[in-house]
């Protein structure tokens, strides 16, 4: 039976919530939210898991709270700087500690075969598509850059984001991204590759934001076992 | 049996007249090129129809040819100015006359749907993605605009070509706009309309120019039963 | 101010009773559920408009209902038999009624582009994809079922549930049907218009089984400004 | 310089040696037709590499051929027996020899990608998808096969050839397979895997038969540089 503090009590923490009192390994020790963040500094219980939604105004709590139980902590929090990263890190010294921005397994896949793609289809076009809902105020996507690093991992390629006008033909070390906006679009990314009369398409869709808590979900069972360090969500799923 | 005469030999030309020579209801009563272009004064026979992939720079061998014999004419030829246009237009007085940049017959049905989608579907948030090979110099293609058109007839709407950084929420009254290049694609249009919950896509996939040949030669075949006067595409294929 | 009455209290009367509360425009007269439906016999107020997704048992007092008040009718609840179906179409007489399986805009609104490109498109290959969750226990899909008839209004074509094995070359006169299961995907309808060279394909997707309480309210706010009579989903939305 | 022996001139010869003529590389030694055939035997000379689409029947030529020359053997002719492809795998003792039904990169690439995809998300449902043009007599296509080994190599699924009627909700170890057939297309393969509210799918397209030219021409130039052996295309292109 696995311990499991659930850290943040928003949309995220509450699908969290809701997955742990759902499985029959897991025990819910605790929900820590704005009301009672103080409690990681004693009152807390030592957990075998920590799961992290909260805010990124909660590091030094969370940090304490590792720092003081040992317990594994997986941090899916944004919005950290680089100094926060790095503390992060060295949790992993006293706990498995795993950070991730996206706990999607699909993503994660779709990234590991982009990246083999574009090494296998060498000199073929890459050009990349994500799509989300109209709310969304920037672009492109944080999974479409992690998508760009993983077919271009050595920042070789001119990214083209949109094409207007006399462009010329493409030039072979481009990339192009494209953004689309619309209705309630949980999240498309498309990676296509064109070359002489064919093409490869690897694409992603996510129909509610639920699979990032569920990918944290899953990571959390998969942590208690590993030893203390600082994990990517592709080791720790993949290796 | 239909008697037409194919001006232009390029590789469009030649398409069209292997069509031509192909259909049991048709005879090619003659190939007009570079080299025998003054025929079109005197000597081209008078057919039922003439089709016309040649060469904006041969217009008044063209203007005087079908003057001279009043033949229907289905023109393919690109690249016409105003006055050009407007006396292609006149020819319609004496015969039927029909001129499109694109004579696909599936552009055609995707234009008149994408139309009749964007009135039914009010308020939804509309992008068009297109895709062509990486030898096209700009962005975006002919038909993506005539298809901005069909869906924005007023052009209420801003257009986004592309969208990067913090672009704030979509607003209302934008349709993007997406150019994708790569390989040797002969073209692909996308229409998403994005609603709540729910989104309609309306595609259209080329795999060879000689599309535009096939929709000439049927266009050809409709125009002949025609009285004089100036069509488009869409009036000879859909009412 | 538009006086709605609610019928059925399951999932997704609840999520119309939402809508009908966030809408400025109306008023919610009263909720019937399984604990009150004989107040639909002489309690239940007099409304501009009734949405009914309560269940096909209830048949019976929500014609009684409308009897005694003329009440407007949105009915989304299936499964009637024929007879029902007939007296659901008298109360035409009464009040503006409308029925439907699926009060999807989206869905409406590609089956008449389907139709339409059928005609538009003739001689082409047409193939039907849909794909749902792995739940659904039967194939093809209602919604495929309806877009089959839209495109050959006729049955002029066999239809073919899948191919297997040695089938010769594809009859003129087939249209396939292809039915997808597989995860959670709450519905999607693909119709393919195969020619020579080029294709047309009309997409729709849904995210939510939220849309058909969405649909079912705009046709509400349509629905009150009707004469008597019976329609349906396609003629109040888009006549 | 490579020397370079064609053997078929057929459709797919005649590609091949106008890719061999076009490569500066590369230097054509001879054509091998139905009318040369027994050249085969002792006029056709030694070279690097004999490229062949022929025909079954020819396969004792081709055989004596490689085993008087010890040229290296790219073949991508289909039909052969079981006894004959035993005999083809020995040549491999001789020189290095390939035998591919499909020089796609591409559907190469696609292959290795669904099986790696098929192993890290385990538990999620598979479907897969193939359209070809309305000529072709059989279902599925063998690429489609090839994708299905690829991602069930030990058949441990059933396999769903299309779904109608009944179906009660989908086995968990089922894998649907999709035949849609119309108009020209060259060939589309996607592999759909299905999860808990997300989806990933690959996707390859041809629109040109010329990509097995391409890639048995891709391929002879790395088996020259190869020791004797049987390679497959994926050891040859990825290893």
């Amino acid at each position: 039976m696995i311990n499991v503090l659930v850290i943040g009590d928003g949309r995220m923490g509450t699908i969290v919530r809701e997955l742990v009192e759902a499985d029959p390994d897991m025990e819910l020790a605790g929900v820590i939210g704005s009301g009672n963040r103080e409690d990681l500094l004693e009152a807390a219980p030592a957990v075998a898991v920590a799961i992290d939604f909260s805010h990124k105004s909660m590091f030094d709590l969370v940090e304490a709270y590792v720092k003081r139980t040992h317990a594994a902590l997986v941090s899916g929090t944004t919005g950290y700087d680089d100094d926060e990263m790095a503390r992060l890190r060295s949790l992993g010294d006293l706990a498995p500690v795993i950070h991730a921005a996206n706990y999607s397994l699909g993503v994660a896949v779709l990234k590991r075969l982009a990246a083999e793609a574009a090494q296998a289809l060498e000199g073929w076009d890459i050009e990349i598509v994500e799509t989300h809902h109209n709310q969304k105020v920037d672009a492109p996507s944080g999974t479409a850059n992690l998508l760009l690093k993983a077919v271009d991992p050595d920042g070789a390629c001119e990214v083209a984001h949109g094409r207007e006008g006399f462009t010329g033909v493409r030039p072979a070390k481009q990339i192009g991204m494209h953004a689309l906006r619309g209705g309630t679009v949980a999240g498309v990314h498309d990676v296509h590759f064109f070359g002489q009369d064919e093409e490869v398409t690897l694409s992603h869709r996510t129909t509610s934001r639920r699979i990032f808590a569920t990918g944290a979900h899953a990571a959390a069972k998969k942590l208690v076992s590993k030893k203390p360090g600082f994990y990517t969500f592709d080791q720790l799923m993949f290796e």
